[in-house]
């Protein structure tokens, strides 16, 4: 058994690795670190547990007892965790927040996607698990990215859940505001644009363009619809065996001939991808679940491959679909 | 034109207050105090109103400019500011707040539901204004009380929409969790249930039993679905005569033969009254707007009556429906 | 490996059913017979399956080659195909639809609420899975039945999600009128009051009362709340304790302390039920998700037993929550 | 008082028309067609109106009676009618359908986007009231095309409430599916786009850039969201200047410099309009309610024009807002 920590239980994507950790045959919670609900019932704060668990949350850290610590953290927050910190010999790190996803000579975490990652990742002790918008927009380039067929901007409109604004009430998450509407934040300027870009130079050193990139509040909790258009000389048919090609021993994300709705990855891991030509240009639409293949799906994915299990054990989902 | 000051502008009642009187003919605004938003436009707050005005927040009271003052504040609030200011002479006041809805030697407050105490309120000055449940459930039993034919308990059951829960942020009215959820608060418990009895016993003293009332939170931002069980042997045709009979001077409140639901009376001041007789039992059905007839639309009315206006001014709204 | 056969392959719960049967890992899906569909690939109907399955619809029926046969089928179409085929030799049935619940002379249907019928469930062959309200509601009144504690009417308030009204479109679950909306249908006359009225006659012959059932639809796809109000002069300890000590051995149903959300069962196959007394009335609250535990989970549940698995096999579902 | 009649009566333009002209001071409904509804009452088909009116559908069409007359018909129908009938002299007819949107030597209908169009419309008697996405778009880009400051292709994507898809049920407006989905359809090649080009090109002829349109099916009933992108190298203040003088005489649609939400302008007649640059782009939000300045809001707004009325007669409507 993987013995597991988790670090900022409080917070969704918390609760989510948490639902997807009970269900996992090769895990055990070993603890669920949380100053504020320190001594409550996992349960009194997480949907969906009752009569699964009898966890508490805990002010302790027995980092020597566990094999693997996730942080569920605010973003800054696992950089100071680490600075302060001394981790026992061995113990893996899967850090859900922003702090180390960027490249840098000043620490070893691995950008974890792993359809861009994955050997690297099976290799290595830190892991940055992406962003939620980033893995939809990157699954949606990266293909065309490797075969460096990337040329002028790309055009991103992305509508996310609820979910990915966090736990805490405001006033763009309360219900009787967000109900029945739609909204726009940070055109252009949002956080997730530089790994995004990180990963598209990975594959497509040359990439001159700018990814222009419009997130959207959705009045929905769950999943990323995301549409990418580029301009793409490139015929569709062909396009398809790349994209193909690029996803063939990925578990997790399928290139698919239909159109998508947002509800056929909902409650799973997956990420689908459908590809149409207009003209000159490509349309690529992308959907996953943000706080699954987003966040605490993946997490749990790259903790599979950082233990050598197959990545499939405990995210073979049901799809709530309704 | 009547002149009139809004205390409390920040919240719910007061933003669907504010869009009312801006439509109302006879009416001019003369300030919305708010000591958090004091400065800020109107329009920063409360929805729906960009291009309509210029209106801004104040710090000030200057009662002396206007006729008639809204109370919008929390419960408790309209009972100190009344205890540490004295009014101008003449100055008519409407509370939306529960402070003075229970008759009392210590105060004048007329409890203002029109299909109630109409007369009374014409020749008032001080108007408390019904809470939401309470004037949707009220509708619903008045009729009953006024034949003298309601017995036993009364079994409620009412689905409210978020806005009734007001503007502050707060676990049960964060988005994530409120969409698609279903839940119930106070049981049995609800504050708003000795202000139902007190109309009730208004019409009919000697009724002994109790309102067993379970409020649901709706996934809905608008709106009070209430159904209304009670032992009954009348027939069901009498009974119509009879709820036809008590409302057949009310501009607001109808009776109608066939099954409601909910969203033919949102974003209207109206309430709807259906009625089925199962066996012995009466099953009554009762619909409104819970920031409208429940609250500022209401208070509209009631300031109509207080100024002697047709009692339909500004109130004639086109419903949204969808 | 159980070999499975689906009739009636079209509809929700055939979906679910689907979803549920992929992830059992003691099941083959042998065919899923759909005279409309013939030729379609699952994932073209049923929501959350892409790259999951490659089945197919078929109009065919090979039913010497499986173990088990699931009715998926509209109300009557069971009884008819049951009377124009002969099954194999000990092919097992699984009935979702009403047309055997009602005990009688001229079946041999077993009424397959786990909670009320497990031990002669688990000897059985024919399995009439029981409606969905009926489950929430029998799940909240057995214990009190067993304890002969029933007395006088029971009040029942139940809301459910739109894909209890099925997948063909209607006006009732035209999304634009049903967001946002409340309406009730078959107040006191749902055809689910039989099969409850029955299973109370189980283990409380003598009761006489009637069940005034009022049923809601709800502006949400899944899921069921149901308060239920009787008058009950136990005290609550006792009652928590009937109910613990009734649902002791069942893996699905659990009796909690803290009230209730219809959100902590969704993509569950749980049933959680609260108890509280307010004066003489006990109120009980009981949620489950209609297409898993009120139908289909239910269905996978009967199968486990029939066929002497473990209960959880293959239920052991990650909670949307979201 | 002007004299209306209805042609397809019970669609959901037609019911958003009667809710409109039952609260118009100065009109009169003589007529509301529906060969589907004859004899039934309007309140059976048109959610919001009990209380409201007593009208019934007829299946007669006593042209002689009316001033004005409205098709409220399937694309196609209006062209059908007006071939097969001879309208009495100086009947005038707003035609809500996609028939005469488009220039043509054949007819002499004008296209009655108020804010493009005003002076002829008034002086017209044929008016085909444009479509919703057209609307939403169109006063987004024609300040910019009345300066020839449009160049390049244009990146749209725009988001539309359920009501856009129309009364009749259908799989992507099952509330099942539709509730917390998102979807995209008819991608560069939406029906609109020529009437689009029809009106930047009446403003900027030699222009020869694409409308590269992405509409999304929200989950939502009303309203359109749409962001708009195009290369542009004024700077954002000289455009709100521009922006701001094209609109200046124009009633209902706003150029405001805050970010903005959907409600806020639900059950309104509003257009609202938010600018930013972003380097070389230009994004320019634009909001409107479908059924309102989308639809029927805008055929009152051009009768009111037609009979020389203020323009905002009977359209000054309480936000709902929530």
């Amino acid at each position: 058994m993987i013995r597991v920590g988790i670090i900022g239980g409080a917070g969704y994507t918390a609760g989510e690795l948490i639902r997807l950790l009970i269900g996992h045959p090769d895990v055990e919670i070993c603890f669920v670190n949380s100053s504020s609900n320190a001594g409550n019932k996992i349960t009194a704060v997480h949907e969906g547990l009752l009569g699964d668990t009898d966890l508490e949350f805990t002010s302790e850290l027995p980092l020597e007892e566990i094999d693997v610590l996730f942080f569920c953290t605010a973003h800054g927050d696992t950089r100071k965790f680490l600075e302060s910190h001394t981790l026992p010999d061995g113990l893996k790190v899967i850090d859900l927040s922003m702090d180390y996803r960027i490249k840098s000579n000043e620490h070893d975490f691995i950008y974890g996607l792993p359809e861009l990652n994955r050997r690297h990742t099976c290799k290595s002790r830190y892991v940055a698990n992406p962003g939620c918008f980033a893995t939809c927009i990157e699954l949606a380039l990266l293909p065309l990215a490797k075969e460096h067929l990337l040329k002028g901007d790309v055009s991103v409109n992305a509508i996310t859940g609820s979910t990915g604004a966090g736990v805490k009430p405001s006033a763009s998450t309360h219900f009787s505001w967000r109900n029945n509407n739609i909204s726009i934040y940070k055109p252009f300027e949002h956080q997730h644009v530089p790994e995004i870009m990180q990963s598209i130079k990975q594959l497509q050193p040359d990439y001159e363009g700018s990814i222009d990139f419009i997130p959207y509040r959705g009045d929905f909790p769950r999943g990323i619809f995301a549409t990418v258009v580029v301009k793409c000389d490139t015929d569709i048919e062909t396009l398809y065996k790349i994209y193909e090609h690029y996803y063939e021993r990925d578990s997790f994300t399928h290139v698919v001939p239909t159109p998508l709705d947002l509800k056929q990855v909902v409650n799973t891991n997956k990420c689908l991808i459908h590809l149409e030509k207009h003209g000159d240009k490509l349309l690529i639409t992308s959907i996953i679940d943000n706080l699954l293949k987003g966040a605490s799906g993946q997490a749990v994915h790259n903790m599979n491959l950082l233990f050598g299990l197959a990545e499939t054990v405990g995210l073979m989902l049901k799809p709530s679909a309704f």
